[in-house]
């Protein structure tokens, strides 16, 4: 596959790659690389299906903090990779070539201060399986992962109060929060992402606490065309 | 306390009591009455903590179906009382003044086909229980009645499929999604109503099944602001 280098508006420092056809990085992750809070105090950070890193590369950038990402696909871990080098970030930004289901057998519990993760949005059936490209159907769909398993994951990496930002389409809201809630987290965040603002909202951004209580701040929702910035990842 | 009849701006025919002091009724109700769909196959429908019983009036009016209201306070029972006296739905709408929490008492299970609720917004703790208008504090704090006992009441008085429209405040939203799961309801819609569209929400619409699956839909939000027919209601 043909792979191309494409800018990041907001950072005219930063690139990464992707392939001309079948998996690209999305606004999503931006939004979340944006939508998340690191602290000073946080030392160990982890994006889960990191994809071509574009989430540890912009937190890097912003927060000089050490980052691991996460990549199952081979394909798309090699972009990762690449994205890495071209920024020069391969001493800062650690990447693991694995399904986020082992991460048992990499890491102890109670470890992490922060997870983010851009995981597939779209459930499993076999009748809508239809995507031929099969990098792209992994990347959308939850064939390796599903929602529950990355739940329950991040809960397993967090120290106690540790957060996990998490990006996803508004329609799985509610077994987002069952399933939170079930894995020991509180909702602290939620902030809707529409196209434009008077209509559904087409993304969620969630800051998800572990062992954090009920109580949720539902924050002003957001137009992605009014972010200039990013008006060129529509042309 | 004084008594004072208020028009209700969208339905130039109907009124509702409240006092001048301590309860009104608010826009949330009304909100709640217009998200609200009524079928045609809708038989039973029951508004739990119906205040002066604006929701029950507002439907039987647009749906004319008959509607019990439920209030606990004698005081707010009463203005209901003559809220439906004065718009003459004596017929339509029946009052019981008890506490939700003992309508088993009352009626079986699976039995009713929507059940709607502008509850309680705030947790009781004693130390915020400062609003010295009792029945204002009984209608505003979740004393008498709790989340977690009201989605359980609803999901015994509800038949399969049966629908529970419910108005709250947006930092519950986690609580209630958690409750609803526990109490076998599926979340089928959220709206968010906001003051400023660019501000956060000020409430919550929720559309509950019972029996439903997972998968919500989150409504494009609404701007009060924007609405002109309730304006009058801001003056």
């Amino acid at each position: 596959m043909k792979k191309q280098i494409n800018w990041l508006f907001d950072y005219p420092n930063l690139q990464v790659y992707q392939y001309a056809e079948g998996f690209k990085f999305s606004l999503d992750s931006i939004l979340l690389a944006e939508f998340a809070k690191i602290k000073k105090s946080d030392e160990k950070i982890i994006d889960l299906c990191t994809g071509n890193a574009v989430i540890p590369i912009i937190l890097n950038f912003k927060f000089h903090k050490k980052i691991i990402g996460v990549e199952l696909q081979k394909e798309i871990f090699d972009l990762a990779k690449d994205s890495v080098s071209i920024n020069h970030m391969e001493k800062e930004i650690n990447l693991l070539n694995e399904n986020v289901l082992n991460l048992e057998n990499y890491f102890p519990g109670n470890n992490f201060d922060v997870v983010l993760s851009n995981p597939p949005y779209f459930k499993y059936h076999h009748e809508n399986f239809i995507n031929k490209n099969l990098t792209k159907s992994l990347a959308r769909h939850e064939i390796t992962i599903n929602l529950e398993s990355l739940i329950k994951i991040a809960s397993y990496l967090l120290k106690s109060k540790g957060r996990f930002y998490l990006v996803h389409i508004p329609s799985r809201i509610d077994e987002i929060i069952v399933f939170a809630k079930k894995y020991n987290f509180g909702i602290k965040e939620i902030q809707f992402v529409h196209s434009k603002i008077e209509e559904s909202p087409i993304i969620v951004l969630i800051t998800l606490i572990k062992d954090g209580k009920f109580g949720t701040k539902v924050k002003p929702p957001i137009s992605i065309l009014n972010l200039n910035t990013y008006q060129g990842l529509f042309e």
